[in-house]
């Protein structure tokens, strides 16, 4: 099945929202560090044990309200070899409960070098003599840089189109420096160009719904920019960061929903995820209660900001 | 010591030259395979074996000829957790024989985010309860994009600073598609911006030599940017690939070079390390030969160029 036509499925069934699975190590919840400790003497063994006890936890307690996950190579990465084994089993947890799994690991390189990211992500390793392995990094999606242009694209799109998964390129990002090389450009900015291009590249790629599986990723702090891109481009699947912690604002969101509510997903990670830390739970005994009680916030009220019937 | 005077001195060691070590799975010399077939039931296992026996192979041959290394990530990725295992084992075999080591992943986000990834590479994994584990990664300098701008580069300026590590910041790609979004902008161009903000963001990771720890990308496929830079930038670090496979003209490098051959490094990663493919030695049974004349041939011919003695 399509990537875009699994998206809409999730919005429709659950909701836009995108739960970002980002285990900062200062946030974790320390009720769960103690009870994780002195599983052995290496002490990055123990916490990336501790963090997949918490992202186990957070996918568990979720998977009634939410149907999407974000998850954020970059603190798998920091963990060390250790960490990458932790990444995999996340990404095989999360799709064995269901979710539809987006990889952040914002990748890009000259073609011969994409091509061995998209085998990585979007595909599975091919060996000399032709053996074929499992999936490595199994996900439905990936994002990825275009800094380098369509030829730094074409191998990670080929990948995406024989496997059924998705792409979201970085189009406009939510960081407050995103202007300086995205707003560039006259007549057409470099953001506008990313997207433009997106939707050329996408047109082998779309399913029965009319979104294509290649979308873009574009910050909810820029409200105007998202309501801009959407009005060019309704059949584009929208990645929208920035909610939460980055402080986007939820109401001026409207705009960027195509179609009824379809197309557009809404990342928040540490809104969630560490939701307990907002609270008078400082050991974060009770964790996922707090984490679903947010997941349910965001969700409703994305529901009704895509539906246009917030207040 | 500041990284851009181990450059320096790696250069007037030895010379200008950086080989890629790029596994391509499909280049790997049979004979090699042959040799490392059946250390178990794991073919992803057994390959990732193979490719350390290559990799080290290829690390010691180049010793006394080649100063500095560049592994690209992208290869070690897409062979799973075992493969980042490798990538470990490459890091740690290159730097105990003494090579500059750049880790090539071209990292990039937000900068919550790239803290974490600045920690990964540039640093050591800082857990709960301030324990500190060995680095896990260890290199001297990672590539990163700057599509996200200033406050995406910012994290790992700050750790490069802080652990005397460079940074190789993507500002004129080598890949045909590159002046696609990098050539953007009136009177100033993106791959412009990209560098001055480099050249100021780096004013305080200056060393002895008057070069700063945070350089560029160039590609050799543009002669003509390449030029132009150096002429506005003569103390910036250059990391300039392209050359060999990607058929740059070494010829028209040497405006690229400053202040008697300082300052840029020359990378070749296939043309060197499967150089036994364009010879008779099919099965590659003298791989390291190969590579070593090849990587003597480029090292000399760049040396001539850096120092404006090319005939």
């Amino acid at each position: 099945m399509n990537f875009a036509d699994r998206v809409i499925d999730v919005i429709e069934n659950k909701g836009p929202l995108v739960v970002g699975l980002d285990p900062h190590p200062e946030h974790l919840p320390p009720s769960l560090l103690q009870r994780t400790r002195g599983n052995g003497d290496d002490p990055l063994d123990a916490f990336a044990q501790a963090v997949f006890a918490f992202n186990r936890a957070i996918l568990d307690c979720l998977r009634d309200v939410v149907g999407a996950v974000k998850v954020q190579m970059a603190f798998y990465e920091m963990l060390g070899p250790g960490g990458m084994k932790l990444l995999q089993r996340t990404l095989l947890e999360a799709l064995h409960l269901g979710y539809l799994v987006i990889l952040d690991g914002k990748r890009n390189d000259i073609s011969s070098t994409a091509k061995a990211y998209a085998s990585a992500y979007l595909s599975y390793p091919v060996l000399p003599g032709n053996q074929v392995v499992p999936p490595q990094w199994p996900c439905d999606a990936l994002t990825v840089n275009p800094y380098l242009g369509e030829d730094g694209l074409l191998p990670f799109i080929e990948e995406a189109h024989r496997n059924e998964k998705g792409l979201f390129v970085l189009c406009r990002t939510s960081n407050p420096s995103a202007p300086f090389i995205q707003d560039m450009g006259e007549g057409e900015t470099v953001y506008q160009r990313v997207a433009t291009l997106v939707d050329r590249l996408g047109q082998n790629l779309i399913g029965r719904r009319g979104f294509s599986a290649i979308g873009v990723v574009v910050g909810a702090t820029y409200p105007r920019e998202l309501e801009l891109l959407r009005k060019k481009f309704p059949y584009m699947l929208f990645l929208v960061p920035g909610i939460g912690a980055q402080e986007g604002d939820m109401e001026k969101l409207g705009p960027a929903f195509a179609r009824k509510g379809g197309g557009t997903l809404v990342n928040v990670s540490r809104g969630i995820i560490f939701a307990y830390r907002e609270g008078k739970d400082l050991q974060g005994e009770n964790f996922t209660g707090a984490a679903l009680e947010r997941a349910r916030f965001y969700q409703k009220r994305l529901r009704q900001t895509s539906q246009g019937t917030l207040q």
